[in-house]
């Protein structure tokens, strides 16, 4: 019987189960199907880490420690996709892949999310390197410059408007004639100066070499002129993918309560409506989606646990 | 007009004003009477930052990064008290120490609490070295080790909990004759074997050298008996000094909802009852008083004050 099972191996993921084994746990358990770290592991630079101010580093880099560290005081990792979640009695049965099946006293759901690829020519080969899909995490990498953003919803907005703070101008491609975001969110965007929609458009191709991303090819799909933007960061928001799989039952039917969107809802402990059942990271109701938001839910979710625990003795 | 005010000088304002910084704000300014860093640059080892793993370096090594970081983006510093806040229509209106005023358009307050010090001969010398006020920071160096937990409260007792799990035995020290903590924390506490509860007792001297604490003396007040503790790491709750008078008006009146324990009621967005206020760190309910969610709340802090702000043009 495991004290925690925690599933997923991003920031959340990993510091709850440094928080949960640091804390006397001994019994802890992390499911995450490849190496842990997450989608920052990604990025080639981090800025807004606080306590990490290397700009020679990359996110691959910046995760290895955080693995050493976390693991370090008895965290387990496997390696394999958890399945089903069940709630029997006073303790949690989780089906792996391949049908074993796991008992656990506290599980901390950290799948997160993952944002959707739009399928342009380029967007994997330039990902983490001028193609981003956070402007909170990379807008400040093109300050008082042009950019690009993708998508006509309330993200792909939300994040121009963000970048209208920093960058000089900020060209939103959206492939048809109208912006499906809110309202309110297009009411801010018309007040903006800088920010410039380009309907009916979609990216053609990114493009650069070996130092990553030069610029972008806009095609206007109705007149199918090309408009071709230099030296741009392009922001990707067509979508997210919340990893919310693992928390359905047989019947494709959430085990907890869930926003409209997909999401968990949680209360400032971390806490769902299931007791024993914690959830951080990206996967929660406003989850701000960054690295150090991501982990401090993690850290809090396994001192919740620790007390669950102590409670059920 | 500041864009945003930030009251505090912790990981969670300092967080704040790199995240509203590098998000584009112009006019940020963090009031703090002092150097900023917070409580974390007492302590002479940090283990639970998730990222930094570096047991050579002290806080306030640690938090030496963070203050280049965050106010590398143009984050202004006022070595000035706050000692007012006044919202008058859609801004606020800030009262310094001495009288000046200066207006801002949101506020931040990350003015966080301090734990209460109990007054015993060698408390201060060894704080940081030895002496703790937080189980879930340093309890991991004491595992299998005996400690010392001083108090009588809620707070004592969990953490006594908490430190039950790593260290081999730990002794609670309190000076009268029954514990105030609810009863339930109680009854967790007589589950526990290798919790042992010293009633009508004080700690009467904290000793040691320059490597820190070597042991405590612990005197009965009843029969004057000294027991004598060596080589225990010795953790003082006596209570916590919540530092929200900057949130109170004139008349001594809280300008926000608080908690009966005085703690400020947030949101998962830290979004208190008053349009453009927001709080971040210990000083908001449910805080679990750790540098990374702290940080955390800074980082959603600030990212909110930005939605705000552009809702408010």
């Amino acid at each position: 019987m495991l004290d925690c099972a925690i599933i997923g191996g991003g920031p959340a993921g990993l510091t709850a189960g440094l928080y949960a084994t640091r804390g006397g746990l001994e019994n802890v358990t992390l499911f995450e199907m490849g190496m842990p770290g997450g989608q920052i592991t990604k990025s080639s630079e981090i800025e807004n880490y606080p306590g990490f101010f290397d700009s020679s580093k990359t996110g691959l880099e910046f995760m290895d420690t955080w693995q050493k560290q976390c693991f370090h005081f008895g965290l387990k990792h496997v390696m394999k996709k958890v399945e089903l979640i069940v709630k029997t009695g006073e303790h949690f049965t989780i089906t792996l892949e391949g049908g074993e099946m796991v008992e656990a006293l506290s599980v901390i759901v950290a799948t997160g999310s993952v944002p959707k690829r739009a399928g342009f020519n380029g967007e994997d080969e330039f990902f983490g390197k001028g193609v981003s899909t956070c402007a909170t995490c990379d807008g400040f990498f093109y300050k008082n410059k042009p950019v690009t953003v993708l998508g006509g919803g309330d993200t792909a907005l939300e994040e121009a408007l963000f970048l209208s703070n920093i960058c000089s101008d900020v060209y939103v491609v959206h492939r048809r004639e109208k912006f499906k975001a809110a309202p309110p969110t297009l009411e801010r965007v018309a007040k903006k100066e800088n920010i410039h929609l380009m309907t009916d458009s979609v990216i053609d191709e990114a493009y650069g070499g070996m130092m990553g991303l030069d610029g972008v090819k806009i095609k206007n799909t109705k007149t199918n002129e090309v408009t071709e933007m230099k030296n741009t960061g392009l922001f990707v928001f067509v979508g997210l993918n919340i990893r919310n799989d693992v928390l359905k039952d047989e019947n494709g039917k959430f085990i907890c309560a869930m926003s409209d969107s997909g999401q968990v809802i949680v209360d400032l402990r971390m806490r769902t409506d299931v007791a024993g059942l914690f959830v951080a990271g990206d996967l929660r109701i406003d989850a701000p989606k960054q690295v150090v938001s991501a982990a401090a839910d993690g850290s809090i979710a396994a001192l919740e646990v620790m007390t669950y625990l102590q409670e059920l003795e």
